[in-house]
């Protein structure tokens, strides 16, 4: 059996409950992993709003970043929505593309999720 | 080219019409696959009612069991919803976290689908 | 790190702007994979009607076409749309089953994505 070397979950939805939902999927994963294994919340599209200051996801999300799950940004959503790096909360990294980084990820041997 | 050691699909929704389609699509897989290849339908948060007695999906779950398809159960998602064992159809077989079984599931080389 | 040998994308909806997203996916990462590493679109039940002539989305599709994507469709679906090779577009490709097939390709190292 091999572990997983990370997780990646892939977000592309508005909806606030959906979001919170994947969120809680990520923390339940980190008692199912090895210790040490990254997590991936990675969003795409509508879902970029997750890492914009002020939503009501914002106390979920606080909780996920303080257990150490990495919230990932797509820049080619960010550059269709006029969104800027100073425009994202500090806690987000951003990559130019999620579906390359997403494969990139699987081509690393980290698992893929679309919860 | 590698075989995958058995099949993962992931399922969310609660709609009877996706969750028919969704056993659709695990039998279909069976004449696709080896022999003997594992096929898991993995049901999660809202799509769980799938496991419970009296369904209108009992006829394409039933179909789907005695074609050898498991039935995958999060006890996460029973938990939030006040579900127990003995709540489920006899069929049913339970892991913790959905997520982590799928997470683990492809680090044993399984392939991941979510219909 | 090992390169994925392929990514296919799976795609199930007939909304005409989610099967445009999904094309624009599979030519954003076209940039981020290696050069010469094949990019699929399957679709399956409702999305099949992305390979019928005449939609609204062929521009988008023609695009990704040219730019050397394949656009592959589930048998399993046409039959239960009756649908048959000649009502397609002349650049699709057919396969037996849409899952089937994603389940081969993430057996040869292909990377898998459900956007």
């Amino acid at each position: 059996m091999l572990i997983p070397s990370g997780v990646v979950l892939h977000l592309t939805e508005e909806s606030a409950d959906k979001q919170r939902a994947v969120l809680r999927n990520a923390l339940n994963l980190l008692p199912e992993v090895e210790p040490g294994t990254p997590i991936e919340v990675v969003v795409q599209g509508e879902a970029i709003c997750l890492a914009l200051p002020g939503q009501v996801t914002a106390g979920a999300l606080t909780e996920a970043l303080d257990a150490g799950i990495a919230l990932v940004v797509c820049r080619n959503s960010m550059r269709s929505q006029n969104l800027r790096d100073k425009d994202l909360i500090s806690g987000a990294v951003t990559v130019t593309s999620a579906v390359g980084h997403l494969v990139a990820r699987q081509g690393q041997g980290w698992a893929y999720l679309r919860p």
